[in-house]
Order: structure tokens, then C-alpha cells, then sequence
């Protein structure tokens, strides 16, 4: 492997030649501030201010981007600075596991990272501020907080919500403390996104008082579980729930519901009887983490080992529920395992940041090709493509932090019962469910994206990038499908637009017109898009306008709301069709589905970022942040340009305006770039890549030194003269 | 970590529900036909076929994308199919690379490929051929790929076409046969693509007839080569060469050229003396090959050892060269190593298939979510997104295939000297430039959307995915930056469009003139569309439009120059201004230049695709890649609509047509995308991934027999009755 051969320099002939001008030093960066953290030496190359320009607040803005939880995000970031909790890149599979289990119980030591926990059992029933730490882990490895993850915020938490004071006093101290490690047995080789159609029964028998947990095919085997391939010694199995009571004529599955079942002795790490399973072996990442398989042949457990908050079952077989419809209580239970969405949110974001520290720091030391001065070469970030490349994803990062502290806000209101109705729960699962997917999409495009602008050096595991990628690859899937997640928000979307409309023949009548004309409008945009905006001339007019935050926010809006309502037209006749007839037709509208709620979270995103503006007091931060929202928004706006172009949103003209006034913006945000990625707050042991730790810029500085005593020396070669023509 | 939580399953009251009908047995697929290989058991499920639909003629149609080196490639295939070439995940760096270097050792002893070499030396003066079998070993490890490539293609290459008679008499025989394993060493720390600005020095001295070969700084040390960290005994060393003839009052720089250079002992493994590096430490993949850093501290090296085909240096110091212009020589001097990049356009395409194989094999057997049926659940390819995400990457896979065969041709062509001149060398290397990045983008984009449509069991090393994403990623950037090389051929658009206007003032105005209401067009789009497109309302006739290969080309051609021609125009200025101005204006427009280098290379890649349709005998095949080509050309112009909206191509309505009619192509081609896949040719020996060996279709089967016989026993459980409101 070598990397490329030359390229397009224009005038290799020059190579060499005898320069009488010594090289400009680099114009020394703003003096190193008292930042959270310890800025990486060497940033500040090639910042460009000029005396006019804006300034961005490092220290205030990162107490901005660290939001309500700041103290407690700083404790976790104190302590993944230790070097016992991060990640040995190339350790062998066994060696890392092991090393991830003692981390975990190094961790609990801390003490603080069972704030979710009840009060009475040595947490502080702090369910947002536990998320909160908990995503600064991915930093350390992101092996560590998805073992964390599996072991407080599924296992333990599954008995928390699921179960009941009984279930708390006698398993909850296992679990937190991980005196028993355990897994969360959910998900099965046949069914992961259709839980409800797991095949794993658990059969009540009055006689012993006791439920047969049983596996009846190979696609029932529990699959992908964290802790179930080698440290779990016990899990929470979920499965169909079958009883007969003295009511029953027959034997009735009330659905999915939890048990705990003890799996391996804790001495011998062996299965117990009835129980089996294999290790899934090595993944694409996260190999920190022992993922395995679980079966189980009528394996019989206590009547009390149901998890029974919304379920019980009595001693005689007599299934009751304080839920009634079963489907809102297979609803209500799933509902409570919301926060791995939540923590996943943040986690890819986090991930995201780190990604462009290294990208933007390397990209404004790492020099390459000569430019306009003929000695200097130019560094990354002063090409227009590099800048394209990575400033639009800084920009969603921005988003994507504030998206994600209002999920968190909004997950803690549910969770501290301060605001805990079904309607708010419904809305923090869509919010979830739209957030989600988005950020961890982003952190795997930010992350390749990085990767490929810092070169063959991003593709070394010293540099970081292709391993932060590994191990968050699986985000993407884990957790709730990307692609079944957007679906879930598309359809509550859908639902809430029918709540609206609601069954007004006047208002559906209305819709239908409205769509019609619509159409008719395909064929002649600019009648439409006059409605929305003033078409002028006049491109500075234009991109004033789209400076304009009402209008950014009217593009983005009136997309979903069109969206959404040209499907519900679309959808209508599903519902009188057949099954077969309906199920067509809702799969030839799966990909707008899918489309609608990618905008829907690009809205929310694009919301969070602009109220988050107003927090800012700092007038030069205030300034360089909502040049990046405008960046946020108009590059959004770029990406669906095509749907404002044929739903005659925009004209043709003012599309040309919303790529101009990117680059113009681009071009400013230039010099920040460096504060924007330094204000993440992260020092080098939280970064840990070689190239962005100022060895770059050491080096480029040495060269250039070099060359220069050369030329300054009278005795380099001249260059070989051109042949005369 | 485990998977998603409950998801959308509309109503899970009815799971379990007690059911009168009997499963029906999946419909039996084609039978098992005598393809070129062997087909993955259960392949076949879920195919839809109608009896009106065409078929596709599988083995006939393996032939046609084997294309001319059929043979040689299922040559290739058979020994990869060898367990002994294959990767082994998961083992320890150390043992890869080990194993990795027997390999290649095993691979000399079987002959053929040395194909590229000459005759006299055990060779056959084969280079396309050579190429076609080397672009096959990807399936085996791509490490052992890249390691070949290392040796014969970048090292003992070099010493072929940068040499002369007396080095390939004595020295390429040790590195054909890998008694010298050896490092290419070009690229620096400091520099990667501009290979022209190396820091490395090779000083020529008359006293000793020697050139000094020298690292100045370190910013000039060799890196990212393969073969330096470990195994190397001997390094082709890219260096600037100064000498000071009788003639020259001062040292001359003569550029960079190549010199052979020893660089360890090959009894001990040592650095010979003058001579140190470090190994590169771990990568984000291709962890089989030994990448390292070299620096040289005034190591002494013969005269004769420079590799003087295109410079060489007489005793007294007087430099001479075939070529008189230092640029030109430099760039000939590259060109001759274009076949890096040939190569891995063609080792891309064929990862991407693996990714297809395993993503449609498995989505045509993993069923998830109930549909229609009351009984069965629905396979992924069966789902509208699902279909969605895959088959346009399926079409574009089929159109890289063809393109690179073109350029497999061209290149044979030129290096087998039946065409060799600087136009055609200039188009060859063009050609690779636009395919190379085009390609290896698609193959990660591929990889990874296949990873993602397999769920949990995408990110399983088992099933492949996440190891070849992971070894393919560098090749975005190695052998040529992806993105420099598109402006390369973004240059090269430019160039040749100003050769076509030549320097003619009246063609210039019509130029200006003729972007000058363009411009004025924008307001107006339909005008320029009613130039390219009859506008009709008549949807159906869109769509016939749309399908008939004159109007993609059209759509296609006009795209690649009317983007030339705009940057043509905007960067005019920059012929006469001050250097930073002209910089400037270059860096504005660095971003459509990359654009217009990527609608180039779709451009290609669609004619190529056009003409293989000609070369498929059989009808039903043919009309079933009509429709992929249809899809790939669409899903081009869909990506770009904004574009062909803004610039006034399309109008909105037949925007929204181009949409439509690929949702009718997915659905028309869904039933033959396992054919499709399977005309890759590749068996379970090449594929090696479990999810796409039949057990899925096996696991499926078996569960849905199991409930099947459940329903049929009348015993099981009841669902829990939904709650009267």
C-alpha cells in the first residue's frame, strides 16, 4: 500500500527553485485560553482572523454545548481521562472482554454511575443525569459503555421498570453492583425489530408453581446478546407468557413479558441445566463485549421470577394486568426501555465530535500542494473541498448536541415523573425514535468522512478514526433498526396528521383539494413557491432572505407537513382495501415514509439548534453559531433541493442562492473552525490521535524550516531549466 | 448489546391466534442451474417469478460480466476457492502478515501470476490479463490483494517500466519471485499526493559514482508502505536526484526519480546501516501487510541502481533523459503506474458483489413482520425500502463491472504497446482516474448498506460484511486520493474543452453568450427543458421517454458538459489574474470540479453499460438488464435532480416521473435479483458468509413448520381476547 502518485501539480519544474523571499512563520493562533479541558498543542495554524471578524467564547461556549448536565458530564470526562478505562487498540478479543468486565466494576466502584437507580439502593433517581454521564464513556471505549449499557440500562433497568419492590430488593443489588452480570435476552435469531413475534414461550405450571421457559426452534434462540456469550450468569429472558387459569378453557399467551432466569454458575462459568448457547463470535467492532446466543430447554423458574409490574400471574394460573389492551401493555413495557435510544443519541454525537477535533485540527496544520505563495503549501482546510467536506458535518454536530439535550430534557421529565403521561411518553419515544437514527448515521458519515480527509494517516488505529467507526457501526441497527425506527416516526406522524384532520369529511374535502391543486401546481412551480417566498432578482436579497431563520424554518416545516399529507392522500384507500391491496400500498409508500421522518428530525434538529442561540450571550460566539445554523439549515435545504424545485417551493433562481450562500458561509466559518471543534471541550487524552495532537503542525514547521535554511543557504540545486520549445 | 425493541407491529393480539390455514410452503425457486459455480443453498425463495415474466439466463450471462479474461478470471476464482489464500478473521497482526507473505509465496509457486511480466523471465507479457487475475484475489483476503499489488505491481513494476534492460535482468527475478520482498517507496509523511514536492533527496556523487539517498526531515520520511514494516529487504525509493555535471555551475535538481535501494538484511531482518523506519502499527484493515516508515541518513547507492528508463546520470555527473521536459517526464514516469488504480477499480466491483450476494441472498430468506398473510411474515426484499436501498446498488455494481472492463481494454491496450501513444496513455489514465474513485466509493457504500440490510447479523465477522468494509476503506484513499484524482479529471474535462474551443474569440463569445441565457433561463426552466424534452402531461409517455436510452444519455451527456462549460467560463478570469486571486477562484469552484468529474465518471459508466446490453444474446436477459440499466440511469439523474431542475433539463412533472418510473423498475426487477446476483459466479467457497448459506432459509423454514404444526395440533395457546371498550 502507497498512496497516490503525483497529481496535478502544476508546475512540478519548480520544485527546488532558488527563492530569495524567506517563508512567512506561521501566523502564531490566538493564545491558548483556559478551556474544560487541555487544548490539543499546535492548534491555531491558519485560523485567518481578521480584526473584524467575530470571535467564538471557547470556554462559554462549551459551558453552552455541555448543557444541564455540565458538572456531571465533566466528572465522567475527568474520569475516562485515566488511562484504566480506555481502550488498548489490538488487544485479542478474550483479552479485551476481560479487560471491559473489570472496567465495569471499576467503574461501579466511582459510585456515580447508578444515579438511575432508586435512592433507597445507593443511586439518586437521577434518570437524565445518569444518561448524561453515561455517554461520555464512548470516549474511553466504546466497548466499555455498551457493556454499561447491557448491564445498568437494560439488565438492571429491565428489572427496575419491569419488575416490582420485590424484584428491586432481592435482584437489583446483584445487578448494579455486577455481582451478577447479566443479559438482556430479548432479541432472537428469527425476530429482532418484531418483538411481539418472538418465539420463546414461558408457560405457567400451577402445579409447582413455576414457568417452563422454553425454546422451541433454532430462530428462537435468543441472539446478539451482550454478556450472554461469556460473563452473564444471569439475563432477563423475554418471552410469550402462557397460563391457564380456573377461568381459562384453554391455555391463552397474554404476549411478551420478562423473566429472570439465572443462566451460568458464577463459580464454574458453566450453563446451568437446561440452558444453552454459543459466543457470536468476533464483530465488526465492539469486541469488548462477549455477544452470544441462549437457549432454553424447559427451564423452569419461580412464580415470582416474573417480572410483574404489568403482568402477574396468580398462584392458580389467573393472568391480570393493570393494562387491559394488550397491545398498549406490550406498548408500556417496551416504552420503559426507551433510554438506550436516548443514551445511543448522545453517545453518536459524542462520537461525532471526537471525529472532527481530529479531522479539523489535522486539517489546519497538515499542508499539501503549493498555492498562490511560492513557498508556502496550503494547508487542508484552505481548500473549498475539504471545507465542504467537513464543515457541514460540524454543523450538524452542533444540531445534533442541542437535539439531543432537549431529548434528554424531555426523556428526564417522563422519567422523574414530573411529567409523566402517555401522551408525553409517546412523545419522547418519536423524539427518540426520530433522533436516534439520525445521529448515529451521522457519527458513521462524520467518522468515514474525517477519516478520508486526514488520508492514509486517518486509516491508522493511532489515529483513532477507523476504530471509533468499528465499534459504532452496530448503532446504526442496535437498539431499534435506523430504517424501522424512521418508519415508527413516519406512522406516528401520520397518525397525529389524522388526529388534526380528524374524520371532518368538510376537512378531509379541503385535503384532497388541496393536494389536488398541488398537483396541478407541479407543472408551473413558481405560482407556489411565490406563496413562500418573494422571488427577486437580486441575489444578496436572496440570500438574505434565506439568512432569514422564519424562512429557513418555513422550508423546512411546510416539507414535512407536505410530506406527510401527500402520504396520508397516498394511504387513504388502504383503508377499506384488502390485506394484500393494502400491504402493497403501503409498501409503495415505505421509502416517503421513511423520507418524511428524516425530515421530521432534520426540523427538530434545525429547531433545537435555533433556540439554543438565544442561551448564548457571548455576541461574537452568538454571531459565528448562527452562521453555523444557517449552515445547518441551507445544507439540509441543499440536500432535498430537487423536492423544493418540484413542489415549487423554491424557483430554480433562488436554488442557485441556497449553494452560493453555503460557500459564502462556508468561507466564514473558516477561521472558526478551530474554536467550533476546541469548544467540544475535549482535551488530548479524551482525542488520543497522533495527528491532532500537534505533531503534524511540528513537523510541517520543521520542513519548512529546513527549506528555508536551504534557500537562505545559497548552496541548494537549482531546478532543472525548462527545454527551449 | 442487543437489538431493537418493539417496533410497529400493528396489532401483536393476534399473535399466536389460532388459524385454520396451513402455512404455504415457500414456492420452490428455479432449480439449481450449472453455473459457472456452485449456488448457495436456498437461494431461489421468494423469487415472484410470473410466467410472463422474462428470466434471466444465468450462466450465459456469467460469461458476459467475466467478459474477456473469462478464463483467466475463473482461474483465479478456483485457486482462491482454496481455503489455504483465504483470510482468517480474527487472527493476531503478527500471525496475518506471516501468513499473509506464505501466501504470496504460494501464489508465485503456481505461476500465472506473473503474467505481466516478460517472457524472457518467466512472464507473458500479459498485462491485462495479469490485472483480471490479480483483481480476483480480493475475494480471498484483500490483504493478499494488496500485498501482491505491493510487490509485483507497485515494486517489481517499478523496476519493469522505470528501468532498463540490465535492471531487469538483475534484479527483477528476485522480485518476481519474492526472494526480495519490497517496499515502494513514494509516499512521504509530509506528502501524499504531490508526490512532486518529496522532501527524500538522492545526491549524486562523481568521486564514488554513487547517489546519496537522503531524509532531510521528518516530514520526509517514507510512510504507509507496504512491506517497510517488516518483511522488505529491498526498496524502489522515489527521491529528488541533484547532480552537478561539468556543464552545470551549481547542482541541478533534476526531479524525482527512482532508485533501488537494500533496506534490511535478509538473514536478519535488520535495517542495513543509514537505513531505519517503524512499523506503522495497526490499521483500520488490511492488517495482513507490514505497512512502515523509511528514512534515509546518506545512504550510498550505485550509480547503475538508478533506474534510468527515463533519466539516467553519466559518470561525470551529466544528467540526460529522453524526455526534455521536467513535467513531462515526471508525469510519463507516474503514468506507467497506472495500473494500480486499474486494478483496484476492478478488485472494488468485484467486494461490492460479495456485498450483494450476502445482502439478497439473505433478503430473500429472512422473513420479519407479518404482511397480508395471516400467517407468514414477509421477506426483507419483499419490502419497498428494503428494495430500495439494494437494487440501485445492484445496477450500479453492473454498470462499474462494464466500465471496467473498457478500461481493462484500454489499459492492455497501451501497455501492450497496440496502442500506445500520449493521447491514448493520457485517456487510459483519465479513465482510471474517473473509475477508480467512482468505484471504490461504491464498494464501500455497498458494503456497508449490505451490512446494514443484514441487521445484527451484518455486523457479524461470520457473515463477512463489516472485514471486507473494513479492508476496502483504505482504498478510497490510497493509489490516488479519491478526491484528488476527480479533480485531476476535472482538469482534464477542462483542458479538453478549452482544446475544443480553441483559443477562437468568436467561439468564445458564442460561449459567453450561450451562458449568459442559460443564466437567464433560470427563471425560467421550462424553456430550456422544452429544448431537451417534449414536455407531455401524459405520465405514461414520460416514463417511455425516460426508458428510451437516447433521453438518459442525453440527460447525462448534457449534465457532464454544460457543468465543463460553466466552470469553463467562471474560472476564465484566473488566466490573467494575480496569483492569489486566480487561487481563489479556483478554490470557489474546487467543488463543482469534483462534481463534474463524478457526472464524467456516471457518464462512462451508463455508455458502458449501454453497449454490453449489445453483447447479451438471449432476450429475456437482456430485457431484464435493460431494466437495470434503466434503473442505473435513472438513479443517476434522480440523484442529480436538483440540478436538472435548477438548469432547466426537467420539469417538475417529469421530475417527479424519473421517480416513479424507478419505483416500477425496482418492482419489475425485484424477482431477479437473486439471478442477478447469482450471475457473479461467486459459490459459498468465494461468499464465505453464514447468513447467505441457506440457514437462514433454513431457520425460517423450520419455525414456520413448528407453528404450523402447533396450529394444526388445535393445543395451543389461545391469544389473551382484546378488552371490551
Amino acid at each position: 500500500m502507497t498512496s497516490p502518485h503525483a497529481l496535478a501539480r502544476s508546475a512540478p519544474e519548480t520544485a527546488g527553485a532558488p527563492r530569495t523571499t524567506t517563508a512567512p512563520r506561521p501566523t502564531a493562533g490566538p493564545a491558548t485560553r483556559p478551556t474544560a479541558t487541555v487544548r490539543p498543542s499546535g492548534a491555531g495554524h491558519a485560523r485567518h482572523h481578521r480584526d473584524t471578524d467575530p470571535r467564538v467564547d471557547v470556554p462559554a461556549l462549551t459551558d453552552v454545548l455541555l448543557g444541564r448536565y455540565a458538572d456531571l458530564r465533566r466528572g465522567a470526562r475527568d474520569l475516562v481521562a485515566e488511562p484504566r478505562f480506555q481502550k488498548v487498540e489490538g488487544l485479542p478479543a478474550a483479552e479485551h472482554r476481560a479487560r471491559v468486565l473489570e472496567q465495569l466494576r471499576a467503574l461501579e466502584a466511582e459510585g456515580d454511575v447508578l444515579r438511575a437507580f432508586p435512592s433507597a439502593l445507593g443511586g439518586a433517581d437521577d434518570h437524565g443525569g445518569y444518561l448524561a454521564r453515561f455517554e461520555e464513556l464512548v470516549v474511553a471505549d466504546p466497548s466499555l459503555q455498551i457493556k454499561a449499557g447491557v448491564q445498568w440500562g437494560l439488565f438492571a433497568s429491565a428489572i427496575l421498570h419491569l419488575g416490582t419492590a420485590g424484584h428491586h430488593e432481592r435482584l437489583l443489588p446483584g445487578a448494579m453492583s455486577v455481582a451478577v452480570p447479566g443479559a438482556f435476552a430479548m432479541t432472537e435469531t428469527g425476530h429482532g425489530s418484531d418483538v411481539a413475534s418472538i418465539g420463546t414461550t414461558a408457560t405457567y405450571d400451577p402445579a409447582t408453581e413455576e414457568f417452563v421457559v422454553h425454546t422451541p426452534f433454532r430462530a428462537a434462540w435468543k441472539d446478539y446478546l451482550g454478556n450472554a456469550g461469556q460473563h452473564g450468569t444471569a439475563a432477563v429472558v423475554f418471552a410469550q407468557l402462557v397460563s391457564q387459569g380456573p377461568a381459562d378453557p384453554r391455555p391463552v399467551n397474554h404476549g411478551v413479558h420478562a423473566f429472570y432466569v439465572p443462566i451460568r454458575d458464577a463459580a464454574t462459568g458453566e450453563f446451568l441445566p437446561g440452558v444453552g448457547g454459543e459466543d457470536d463470535g468476533l464483530k465488526g467492532g465492539l469486541n469488548g463485549i462477549d455477544n452470544g446466543r441462549l437457549w432454553f430447554d424447559h427451564v423452569r423458574v419461580p412464580r415470582a421470577d416474573l417480572l410483574d409490574r404489568y403482568g402477574s400471574v396468580a398462584a392458580d394460573g389467573t393472568y391480570s394486568s393493570p393494562i387491559a389492551s394488550p397491545g398498549r401493555r406490550f406498548f408500556t413495557m417496551l416504552g420503559t426501555l426507551v433510554q438506550g435510544r436516548v443514551s445511543l443519541d448522545g453517545a453518536a454525537v459524542n462520537a461525532a465530535k471526537i471525529g472532527l477535533v481530529i479531522a479539523v485540527t489535522y486539517g489546519n496544520q497538515r499542508r499539501q500542494f503549493a498555492g498562490a505563495s511560492p513557498t508556502d503549501e496550503v494547508v487542508l482546510l484552505d481548500y473549498g473541498e475539504h471545507r465542504r467536506r467537513l464543515l457541514p458535518l460540524l454543523a450538524e454536530t452542533y444540531a445534533a448536541t442541542f437535539a439531543h439535550e432537549h431529548l434528554l430534557a424531555a426523556f428526564d421529565d417522563v422519567f422523574s415523573g414530573r411529567d409523566d403521561t402517555p401522551d408525553s411518553r409517546e412523545e419522547l419515544e418519536t423524539l427518540a425514535a426520530a433522533l436516534k437514527p439520525t445521529s448515529t448515521w451521522h457519527a458513521l458519515r462524520t467518522l468515514q468522512t474525517a477519516r478520508e480527509a486526514c488520508g492514509g494517516a486517518g486509516f491508522l488505529t493511532a489515529n483513532r478514526l477507523t476504530s471509533l467507526r468499528a465499534d459504532l457501526d452496530v448503532y446504526v441497527t442496535f437498539e431499534g433498526d435506523n430504517t424501522v425506527l424512521y418508519q415508527l416516526v413516519g406512522k406516528r406522524l401520520l397518525a397525529r396528521y389524522g388526529q388534526q384532520i380528524g374524520g371532518d369529511p368538510a376537512v378531509i374535502a379541503r385535503l384532497v383539494a388541496g393536494r389536488a391543486a398541488d398537483a396541478a401546481l407541479h407543472r408551473m412551480p413558481l405560482a407556489r413557491a411565490a406563496q413562500t417566498l418573494v422571488d427577486a432578482g437580486d441575489a444578496r436579497r436572496s440570500a438574505g432572505q434565506l439568512r432569514d431563520p422564519h424562512t429557513q424554518r418555513d422550508l423546512l416545516a411546510d416539507r414535512v407537513a407536505a410530506m406527510v399529507a401527500e402520504l396520508a392522500q397516498a394511504l387513504r384507500p388502504a383503508r377499506r382495501a384488502a390485506p394484500e391491496v393494502a400491504a402493497q400500498l403501503f409498501d409503495a409508500h415505505q421509502h416517503e415514509l421513511v423520507e418524511a421522518a428524516r425530515a421530521h428530525a432534520e426540523l427538530l434538529q434545525w429547531e433545537a439548534f435555533t433556540r439554543a442561540l438565544d442561551t448564548v450571550a457571548d455576541a461574537g460566539t452568538r454571531q459565528v453559531l448562527t452562521w453555523l445554523r444557517d449552515l445547518f439549515g441551507l445544507t439540509v435545504i441543499e440536500r432535498n433541493l430537487a423536492w423544493y424545485l418540484v413542489n415549487g417551493r423554491l424557483s430554480a433562481g433562488r436554488a442557485r442562492t441556497v449553494t452560493s450562500y453555503i460557500e459564502r458561509l462556508l468561507l466564514r466559518l473558516r477561521p472558526h473552525a478551530q474554536d467550533l471543534v476546541d469548544a467540544f471541550g475535549y482535551g488530548p487524552e479524551h482525542v488520543r490521535a497522533e495527528i491532532a495532537s500537534g505533531a503534524e503542525a511540528a513537523r510541517q514547521d520543521e520542513a519548512r524550516e529546513a527549506q528555508r535554511a536551504a534557500r537562505a543557504s545559497g548552496t541548494d540545486p537549482v531546478p532543472e531549466p525548462k527545454p527551449a520549445r
